[in-house]
């Protein structure tokens, strides 16, 4: 159900012989696209490595193979692994949240909101996104990191976005928009439940009746922003 | 921040080597007595275990160690390391949900939903209903039975619980309980992504206002119920 992406070990090596090759024709600090070239590959290994092994069990020594580098070099990057997971994550997160939370049209709070939990729908439903949630799931309780990263990208992101629509609806002026604040956390709790209590229980991707009762329940959430 | 209960392994040997010269006055097939005695002993060791070591990492040779028996006789009460978690998991959750969904008063919808939520919440607080989250949060997307059992003894319990009450309300002439299936599922996401959100995040147990949010929310869903 859930897919990772492995780094193909194969073509690792292989690569990593043509780059000795480059390199070989003239030694010294890497230059500005080189050295971005890098970090770019120490990214990807890492993102691999943490997707098919989980934090715990993710080398450097691995990571600084895939990614052809020296450890000194990959040290020199990251100087710890939690360092390197933090910056892994978050280039994950800031590509995913870029793709989860785009501009909704301007509308009603009841159209706004209810097209901000489709497109959230629509992301939960990709591969990548439910490799997040999977890593997510299994390690922020141990490791606290992981948890911070995304409730910063990801959490926060979202919780953004909402009070954005929530302010620029074009009946605002019905809602006491003081609570934007606690209706977004409230959204982001339903969907985050709706959504990890059925992967939990291996009922994902979720059902279009499934989908309907979640905005239903948006919806019906709307309640606590309404005046009077 | 979580809670596990380690075995005492040096209390252990001490145990075992008791029971080993208790039991060469007589041998032969244990009683009843003993053998619920050696279940008993089984099923706190692969507790131990899997909440010291996850599922995947904790090994039936230790437990066997542990719950002072032969790797022999533990496989025959378990013939499965898979057969065996699932008793462990279902004995532990069993216990809790018992503690976790007692008897409501009866009263109105409003009342009796927020005396379950409080009571929930206050299950929440205790370390070893954190233990078995964590557990499920860190193994079930790994383990689907970890998820299957903790579906049918923790969700499964709870949404009955919602239901009956829902029947069972004062004023439940004014709500359409042909809908109660769909409302106990709304709270129980709720609850569940209020609570996990902040187990993920590293903000457990929640504050008293974190709660008063819960209760509103839950008041909200209540909409979804109401007739007309």
């Amino acid at each position: 159900m859930w897919v990772g992406e492995v780094a193909p070990r194969q073509w690792s090596v292989y690569y990593c012989r043509m780059q000795s090759l480059a390199r070989s024709r003239g030694r010294g600090r890497p230059s500005k696209s080189e050295s971005e070239d890098i970090a770019r590959r120490i990214v990807e290994a890492g993102w691999s490595a943490i997707i098919a092994n989980g934090y715990n069990a993710a080398s450097m020594e691995a990571i600084a193979e895939v990614a052809c580098v020296s450890k000194r070099t990959l040290y020199s990057y990251y100087a710890t692994k939690s360092a390197l997971f933090e910056a892994v994550f978050e280039a994950r997160l800031t590509t995913w949240s870029a793709r989860s939370f785009p501009d909704v049209k301007r509308g009603t709070m009841v159209q706004s909101l209810g097209t901000f939990c489709r497109m959230v729908v629509g992301q939960l439903e990709k591969a990548d996104t439910q490799a997040v949630i999977k890593l997510v799931l299994t390690e922020a309780t141990t490791f606290t990191d992981i948890g911070r990263v995304f409730d910063r990208h990801a959490f926060g992101l979202a919780r953004s976005r909402i009070i954005e629509l929530i302010n620029s609806a074009t009946d605002a002026c019905d809602y006491d928009l003081s609570r934007s604040g606690q209706y977004a956390d409230a959204l982001l709790d339903t969907i985050w439940g709706w959504f990890s209590r059925r992967a939990i229980v291996g009922q994902v991707p979720p059902t279009s009746d499934q989908t309907a009762d979640l905005l239903e329940r948006s919806n019906a959430l709307i309640r606590l922003l309404h005046k009077g």
